[in-house]
């Protein structure tokens, strides 16, 4: 019997493929997204090949501060309203919109796409730590908030920065760890609530 | 403040949007397979755009069985070696796979391309339903075996079928139900058992 009467057509086979290389999804995700675009209407899956096109052509890394923008340097870096003595420093550009939802941060940012992660291979010279250490050098920022999680990767990523940091005068900061707002303490893990009364406050 | 400087670029929100509507990809899903995209090479970007238009521009439902393929009618329908006296329908392109993959079917296919659920509000007139009794009237097919999904959507698309299919002197069969094979009776659900019991056979 003819080997490829039991496999999928070739297109349907490589586009399994290309979605399998996406990060959290199997091959069965992979299988059903493809038969799913099978279904869907010509233009609807236009759009969507469309859309991954345009966000390579038309975004690009700002300059300064290294988040995705469609015009460099981006709007937050060229914002005169902004403090530019502080920087806050973010593992991901998804990062800068949780600060920015908060509406309590007033000064610039910078991504470092990414953090030190020895397991996964990626170490200091895959981020973008250099062009930090230009900015700071550049003279007219006074504090770099560390904003990276508050995991192991983080905290280390952190720490490297702060060391390469501190010698050029600038005061480096951490995001606080305590326990989330709405949470209950019974439930809280004991990481959280060691910092938490290390880190306690007067009321 | 402007309200555009919390947002990300318009390319990024759009493809965001776009995965958001691929089914099981929720909006935290769409973000990330977003920004891995940003950070991956522009090829390996276009390849997964390319291999999107492909798949809607080199695939057809195959005249005959509805299955998807690059030349209509498919290779199986085409296939002289195939009994054409045995339909074996399925609800997906995915189960043909699977049935070829046993090697022990050699009949053709027939695919429904859904199941009813008025649930969803599919109904008959959704599924490649005429399509199927048009091939059975053609009169060369003897046995038409219904392997739905042994579900409550699968059962019901049988049933259905089999009432059109039985007054044009058809066989119409469905498949075994019974317990898998290296399955463990103390794990096997009531009713998967209670069928097992059923349709118990002679050793």
């Amino acid at each position: 019997m003819n080997e490829q009467l039991g496999a999928a057509p070739a297109p349907v086979t490589r586009l399994i493929e290309e979605f399998h290389r996406l990060p959290g999804i199997g091959p069965k995700s992979a299988q059903r997204l493809t038969y799913h675009l099978l279904r869907v209407p010509h233009g609807d899956a236009v759009a969507l090949a469309q859309a991954i096109i345009e966000l390579k052509e038309r975004t690009v890394l700002c300059s300064v501060c290294q988040n995705v923008t469609e015009d460099d340097p981006c709007a937050i870096c060229r914002d005169d309203r902004r403090d530019r003595a502080v920087i806050c420093v973010v593992e991901e550009p998804l990062d800068i919109l949780a600060v920015e939802r908060t509406r309590g941060f007033h000064g610039l940012y910078h991504v470092l796409h990414g953090v030190i992660s020895p397991m996964e291979g990626i170490g200091p010279e895959d981020l973008k730590v250099n062009e930090l250490l230009a900015r700071v050098r550049g003279g007219a920022v006074q504090e770099v908030i560390m904003a990276t999680n508050p995991n192991l990767e983080g905290e280390a990523t952190a720490m490297y920065a702060s060391r390469l940091l501190t010698p050029l005068g600038v005061r480096v900061t951490r995001l606080a760890r305590g326990l989330p707002m709405g949470s209950d303490l019974e439930y809280a893990d004991d990481v959280t609530l060691s910092r938490a009364i290390e880190n306690r406050q007067d009321v």
